[in-house]
C-alpha cells in the first residue's frame, strides 16, 4: 500500500502523530513563568509540535513568535474571567496564548495545537474560549482483574490480574488525550466496587494511586476513585456501615485523611449505592442524604467531593406488578430529599430515567432539584448502543438531550443550561459520562467510537457546538493522512449512524427488546418477564407502555408543559410515543404511518443504511491502509449482521403478534 | 427431635444405615470359594449386614445359615444360564445365594440384603434373576476442575481443580450403590472433553484412573473414558485427527495399548464427535462409521468398545430456516450408516430426538437399526426437568418410553424389547445415563432425586417393574427409619411429580420454553430465534411445529403405523400434539378441551399440585427429623416460586398472543 500505516504502540487519536506532513512555519515558543501544568505544557510542546512543524524551538521569551503564559507572568492586563478560560491572539509578530491561570493556559495550547494541526496560520489564530460545565468528567468501570463492566475495547487500562498494569508513558498519553479536549476528572474504577476494588482505598493502593494522581494532575485532571459504602464493614471489620454511627463516621474520617496524606489533590468518592445489589445507607434505615452527607463531611475539610449516583430503582421487580414504573424511581427517590444534601455532594443522574436506551426522555429529575448539586450522567461506552461494533456516533444524542427544554424556570430551560448553571442560582455542575476506553491498541475497539470520546469532552466544553461540525473536525484531525473524500465517507456515516442504530433495534422509545446480560442483538422478550422493570406489554393488539395517568402516570414528574405534551397521544412525539403509551398497532403516527408499519420500514431502512456504510466503506478501499480498512470493514459486516438479526427478529416476533403484512411485501419470515 | 438423625459423612441412600434398627434373626454367612468379587461381597456383607441384624458373623459352610458363592464352587448343579443371573433359594436350615459366576453371586447377595431390609424371614427368601439389558452404565460429565456440567449436587465426586479428589471410601461407597441396583459401567468424565481433561487417557493420570478402575472393578462396574476426537492433535501434536490417516492410527493404537498397560480392564472410549462444536471426523471428510472404527480397531485387542453419540446436529441452525428440522438430525445422520459400524461400536441415542425435554417422542432411531449395536441415553441430572430443585420422578418417564411400540418388527417391538435384545439377533445393548451425583452429602441435591438413580438400575434390570413400586420400595428402604405415613407422603408426590413438572411447564410436547444457557426456569422465547433450532412458532393464530408431510415430514422416519398415528392431528395424542402439529389455539383436543384452555388449566393445576405437595410434606413435619423437614421444604418452596413463574409467564404469554380469555376466569397478568 502506498500510504504510510501508523506506527506508535497505541493511535495517537485526534492528537498528531508522527511523520503526518509537515508545515513549513517555524515555531520558536516560550512557556513565560514556572507551573507545574506550564511544564506540562512544555512537554505536550516537544511531543507534538515537531509532528506538526517541521522547525520547532523552545526559546526566551524575546526570540519566540508563540508566547505562552498567564496574563500576570506576561504582564499583562487582560483577564478572561474564568479560571480555565484562555485567550489566542496576534500581537505584533507573536501569537499570545494566555490564560487567568495555568489551567486555561493549558487549554489554550491545546487550542493552538488544534489550529496549528488544521493548518490555521500562526498569526491569524484568535479565539477566546471557556468551558461551559464545571466538572467534565470520565468514569472507568474498570476492575482489577483487567476486566471492564461494559467495556468493549479489550482489558483495563489501568489493571491487570489485582495489580497496577499501566506504564507511566500509558498514562501520560492517556491524560493528553483526556485534556486536549477539557476533561478535568475521572475514576479508574469500576461503580460497583467488589471486594479487592474495596482496598484502593487502603495503604495497600494508595502508594501506587499517589503516583497516577500526579500524572493526571499535571493534565488538570482530578482523580476520583469509586467507593464501597460498605467500607467500614469490608476493611474496617466493624459490623455495620450506618452512616449515622459514630465508629462508622469515625473510620471513614480516619480513612480519608490517610487518602489525603498519600494524594493531596484527591478529589473525593463516586458512591453506587442502594442500587441493583450494592450496599447502602437504606440497609440502615437511613436516606441517600444521611450515607451521602457523612462522607461528604469527611472529605469536606480537604476539598473532596462525593458524586452520589441516582441510579437506584427496584431491581427485584415483578413482572406481574402494573403499579411499580421503574422510569419514575430515580425521581422519586431523590426529589424529596432536594435540600438535604450537603454543599459537596454532588448527584449523579441518568440522561434518562431508564439505562442508556438508544431513545429515552430526559429524566425528570433535571430541574427537579433546586437546592442539590447534581451533574448528569452519559454512557460513551456503547453498552446499548453496539458495544463498539456497530457504529453509533452519541454527540448526535447528546446534543438532543442537552436541547431538551425542561421548562423547569419556565420555556427555554434546556438542559444545557441547567448543566452549566447559566440559570441563576443554578446547581447543575456539568456532567459525567461511563468511559469507552480499553487497552486496544487503538483504544476504543472501533476507531471510529473515538468520535464518541471527542464529542464528549467537546461538547462539554462547549455544548452549542453542533455535533456534525465536531465528527468533521475530529475526523480532519485523526484521519489528517487520508483523502477529504475518505473523511467524508467517514462523517456521512457518523452523522447518520445513531439514527440507524435506532431504526434497526427497538422501536419508537419503547427499548429494552436486546439479549440479556451483555445487552448485544435483539431478543424482543428478553426483559419481559424479567425483574428488572423493563416491559413493553406486547400482545396481539398493540405494544407501548402507558406513563400517563390512565398507567403509571410517571409524565406528572415532568414540568408543565412537557407532562401534557408527553401525556397527550396526539402530541407526544413519535420517537418516544411507545416509552409514554401504549398503542395498537394501527395507531397512525405524525409520520403518517402505522405503528406496525413503522416497525416493519425502519427495521428494513435501518439494515439498508448498513448496507450503504458498508458499500460506501468499500468504495474507499484504495484510498487507504489496508489495515484500517479491513479492521472497519469487519466491523461493518458484523454490524451487518446484527442489524439483519434486529429486522427479521423483531418483523416476525410483531408480524406473528399482529398477524399485520408488510404493505410492501417485503420478506418477514412466518 | 425425637427422631436420631442420619450421622454418617455421606448419606446411605437406599443401603442400611447405621442404627435403623435390627432383626432378631442371626447371619452367620460363609462366602464359599476365592474370587475378586467373592472378597467384595465378604466386605459389603460386613459393612451392611451388622446395620440390619444383631448377630452377623463371617463363618465356615457348615455353621452356617446364608451360603453364598457359584453354583461350581458350593458343588451345585443348578445353573441360571445367564453370568450375570442369581439364585435365592433355601435348602434345609440354609439359605442359598448363588449365581453361574461371581457377578451373578454379588447381584444375588444385592438382592438378599434388600429382602434383608425389608424384613423377609431368611428361609422364606426365594428369587432368580438375570438383568435384561446387557449395558447398564452411567455417563458423569464431570470436568477437573471440580465442575459438572448440569450437575445439581454441588461439585465434582471425583475431580477438584485439576486433581484428583475423592478418596477411596468415597469410591467404595459410590461403586456399593451402583453395584446394589446393578450398574455395571461407568464413565467418570464429561462427553466434552476439554484440554486438560484430554489428558485422562495418559501417563499423567493413567496411574491414579488405575486404582480406581480397580476399586470399580471389584464392584463388576467397567471404567470407560469420554476421549477427545482431537487427541492426536492435542497429545500427540499431530497436525490431523483425520481416522484414515496412518500417523493418527498409529498414535491411537499406541495410546490404547499404553492405557491397558495401566488398565487391563479398561471398558473403552464415549466419544462426542461432531457434534456443538466438539470435533470429529466430519473435518476430514470422513463418515461417523470411519472415525469410531479407526478408534474400534485400536482397542479391539483388549476386548474394549467405542461408545459413539448419536446427538449430532446443526447448533447453528438459522430460526429464519423452516426447511431444516433438528429432530431429523440422529437419524438422517445414522440411519444410512447401518451395518458399516464395527462390532465393538455402541451407538449411544439420546431417548428422543431433541434433548431430554420433559416430553418427546421416542427417537426413530431405535428400530431402524438392525446391523449395528446401540444404547439408549437417558438423563438422570434433571437439566430440563427441575434441576434437582424442583422434583420429578423420572422412571415414569422412562417406563413410558420403554414400553413405546417402534412396530420395528411388525407390531410389539417395544424399546424395552429392543434394548434388551429380546428380538433375534437384536442390536440393542442396554442402557446408559448421565448421572444426577456430586460431592453433596446426600449425593443429589434433592433427596428425593435419589430415587431417579435408584429407578434408573432397577429398571435397567427389569423393564418390566412398576416404576410406583419401584418408588415405594425406594422409599422403605430410604427411609426405614420413618413412618408409613411419611413414606406415603413422598411416594404419593413422587408418583405425580412428573406429569405435574409436564403440566407447569411447556404445554404438549412443545418444549423449548425454558432459560437459555442454564435451562431452568420459564422463558416462552428463549430459545425461538436461537441457532439451536429449537422453535414453537407461536402467532396470534396458534402454536407447535409441523413436522407432518405438509411441514418436515420428520413422521417419515418412523415405521408404520407410527408415522401415521402421529402424522394425523386425529390420531396424534394430545401430550406431543404440539411436537407434531401447528394448530390454532382454539383446535378440540381429545381431552374435550381447547389447546388454549389445556394450557391454562394444566398451568393452574400444576401449580396447585406443588401446593398441595408442600403442604402435605407440611402436615408430615413431626415426623422426621427437623434437617430433612427443612431440606425438602425449601426445594418444595423453591420449586413453587418456579411453577408460579411458568404459570404466569406461559399463561400471559399466550393470553397476549391470543387474546382468549380463560374460561374459569382465574387470574391470568394481562
Amino acid at each position: 500500500m502506498p500510504i504510510q500505516e501508523k506506527t506508535r504502540a497505541r493511535d495517537t487519536c485526534w492528537l498528531p502523530e508522527e511523520g503526518q506532513g509537515h508545515r513549513a512555519e517555524k515555531v520558536h515558543i516560550s512557556v513565560v513563568g514556572n507551573g507545574f501544568r506550564l511544564d506540562t505544557i512544555k512537554k505536550v510542546a516537544q511531543t507534538y509540535l515537531p509532528r506538526i512543524f517541521a522547525d520547532v524551538d523552545i526559546v526566551d521569551a524575546e526570540f519566540a513568535n508563540v508566547i505562552v503564559g498567564t496574563f500576570a507572568d506576561l504582564g499583562r492586563s487582560e483577564r478572561v474571567g474564568h479560571q480555565e478560560g484562555y485567550r489566542i491572539f496576534a500581537d505584533g509578530s507573536q501569537l499570545i496564548i494566555a490564560g487567568d491561570t495555568e489551567f486555561g493556559v493549558l487549554y489554550g495550547f491545546y487550542e493552538f495545537l488544534k489550529k496549528s494541526q488544521q493548518g490555521c496560520p500562526l498569526l491569524t489564530m484568535e479565539a477566546e474560549d471557556q468551558p461551559a460545565m464545571e466538572v467534565r468528567m470520565i468514569n472507568h468501570w474498570d476492575n482489577l482483574d483487567g476486566s471492564v463492566e461494559r467495556g468493549y475495547a479489550g482489558k483495563s487500562l489501568f489493571f491487570d490480574n489485582n495489580a497496577w498494569a499501566a506504564s507511566d508513558e500509558e498514562i501520560v498519553q492517556y491524560a493528553e488525550m483526556l485534556s486536549s479536549i477539557g476533561i478535568n476528572a475521572l475514576t479508574i474504577n469500576n461503580v460497583n466496587v467488589h471486594a479487592k476494588e474495596t482496598e484502593l482505598i487502603t495503604e495497600k493502593w494508595l502508594p501506587q494511586l499517589a503516583k497516577v494522581a500526579n500524572l493526571f494532575d499535571a493534565y488538570h485532571i482530578t482523580l476520583f476513585l469509586s467507593a464501597n459504602f460498605a467500607s467500614p464493614m469490608t476493611l474496617g471489620h466493624l459490623q455495620t456501615a450506618d452512616p449515622l454511627d459514630k465508629r462508622v463516621v469515625h473510620w471513614w474520617k480516619t480513612q480519608v485523611e490517610e487518602i489525603y496524606k498519600y494524594i493531596p489533590t484527591f478529589g473525593g468518592f463516586v458512591i453506587k449505592a442502594d442500587s441493583e445489589h450494592r450496599p447502602g445507607p437504606f440497609t440502615y434505615g437511613r436516606t441517600h442524604a444521611q450515607g451521602a452527607n457523612m462522607l461528604a463531611d469527611a472529605l469536606k475539610p480537604y476539598g473532596g467531593v462525593v458524586f452520589w449516583r441516582c441510579f437506584v430503582y427496584d431491581c427485584l421487580q415483578d413482572w406481574r406488578d402494573r403499579s411499580t414504573d421503574r422510569a419514575k424511581a430515580a425521581y422519586e427517590h431523590f426529589a424529596p430529599l432536594d435540600g438535604t444534601f450537603a454543599d459537596n455532594v454532588i448527584l449523579q443522574i441518568k440522561n434518562g430515567p431508564m439505562d442508556f436506551q438508544v431513545r429515552e426522555p430526559v429524566s425528570p429529575l433535571f430541574g427537579a432539584l433546586t437546592q442539590t448539586n447534581y451533574v448528569m450522567e452519559l454512557q460513551i461506552t456503547q453498552e446499548y448502543t453496539g458495544q463498539q461494533i456497530d457504529v453509533c456516533y452519541l454527540p448526535m444524542q447528546w446534543q438532543e438531550i442537552w436541547s431538551f427544554d425542561t421548562h423547569a424556570n419556565g420555556e427555554g430551560t434546556k438542559i444545557a443550561d441547567l448543566l452549566s448553571s447559566r440559570q441563576q442560582d443554578g446547581k447543575g455542575k456539568g456532567v459525567t459520562a461511563v468511559s469507552n476506553i480499553g487497552n486496544n491498541q487503538n483504544w476504543t475497539g472501533h476507531p471510529f467510537a473515538q468520535a464518541n470520546l471527542y464529542g464528549y469532552g467537546q461538547l462539554a466544553w462547549n455544548p452549542e457546538q453542533c455535533p456534525r461540525k465536531i465528527a468533521e473536525e475530529w475526523a480532519k484531525r485523526t484521519y489528517a493522512h487520508l483523502s477529504a473524500e475518505v473523511r467524508q465517507t467517514i462523517c456521512s456515516i457518523l452523522k447518520r449512524s445513531w439514527s440507524v442504530y435506532e431504526a434497526y433495534t427497538a422501536p419508537l422509545g419503547v427499548g429494552w427488546m436486546v439479549n440479556t446480560g451483555h445487552h448485544y442483538g435483539p431478543n424482543v422478550n428478553g426483559y419481559e418477564y424479567s425483574p428488572w422493570g423493563t416491559y413493553h406489554f406486547s400482545d396481539r393488539s398493540g405494544l407501548g407502555v402507558d406513563r400517563t395517568k390512565t398507567g403509571s402516570n410517571y409524565i406528572s414528574q415532568y414540568k408543565q408543559p412537557v407532562a401534557e405534551l408527553y401525556g397527550n397521544v396526539a402530541t407526544c412525539p413519535d420517537e418516544l410515543l411507545l416509552f409514554f403509551h401504549h398503542v395498537p398497532y394501527t395507531h397512525m403516527l405524525k409520520s403518517g404511518k402505522t405503528v406496525i408499519q413503522h416497525i416493519y420500514d425502519a427495521h428494513f431502512e435501518g439494515v439498508e443504511e448498513v448496507e450503504a456504510f458498508l458499500e460506501a466503506w468499500e468504495g474507499q478501499k484504495e484510498a487507504m491502509p489496508d489495515s484500517l480498512y479491513m479492521h472497519v470493514k469487519e466491523r461493518f459486516e458484523a454490524q451487518l449482521a446484527n442489524a439483519r438479526e434486529w429486522r427479521d427478529q423483531v418483523n416476525t416476533y410483531y408480524y406473528r403478534m399482529s398477524g399485520i403484512n408488510d404493505e410492501r411485501g417485503r420478506t418477514i419470515y412466518k
